[in-house]
């Protein structure tokens, strides 16, 4: 069946969630949001872009910092309402540095910082 | 610090996206919702519930069906307004028998069932 980015379930913002894993180690390096236009401008480029819910603007990952992301594949789910792109990153995901947003672990009722370990597992 | 879920950022309708990946192969399982009483039920019980956004109430996953996850680890995002769930899940994730939700990939423009292989990657 063709693909048509217009049969996704978008929010009532036009947008839906889109999880970025590393396609080689399986790491999960961020959440962010795409519109129509997103999905279809990553699949075509395969260079991810999201949609900036704060800058309200479309956000192709990496174009001012060299951290882009390479589209490997792209899964929807069952509900049609969230991505799953599996990436090849260059340099770190996190505007902070860190190799994926998901650095803070809950041990024990405590935040700690996992930085680029990932021990808890 | 002590980690406190009332201090997540929520959306206006109290929710936080949550993507729950097996702890021990990676693969991404599904993303659901949580509010905060449900990200507090799920540290306390190590058992994952969301919040059902269609039945408007909590969602304790594999309650009815058996298809548990158990709370190996969990991770917050920089931004505070994603969380990452690695879990022990028992069963399939998905409610169509799927081991993972995202069993869709989009090729070459068209939609092909992965069911559980991973061949895209």
């Amino acid at each position: 069946m063709l693909f048509d980015p217009a049969t996704l379930t978008y929010n009532e913002a036009g947008l839906i969630p889109a999880i970025a894993q590393d396609a080689s180690t399986g790491e999960v390096l961020m959440m962010a949001w795409m519109n129509v236009e997103a999905v279809s401008q990553t699949l075509v480029s395969r260079r991810v872009t999201y949609w900036s819910r704060s800058r309200q603007a479309f956000w192709t990952k990496g174009e001012t910092s060299g951290h882009t992301q390479e589209l490997v594949a792209l899964r929807v789910d069952c509900d049609r309402d969230a991505l799953l792109l599996k990436v090849r990153q260059t340099g770190p995901a996190c505007h902070t540095g860190a190799r994926s947003c998901f650095f803070t672990s809950v041990r024990e009722g405590q935040e700690v910082s996992e930085a680029d370990q990932s021990s808890d597992v």
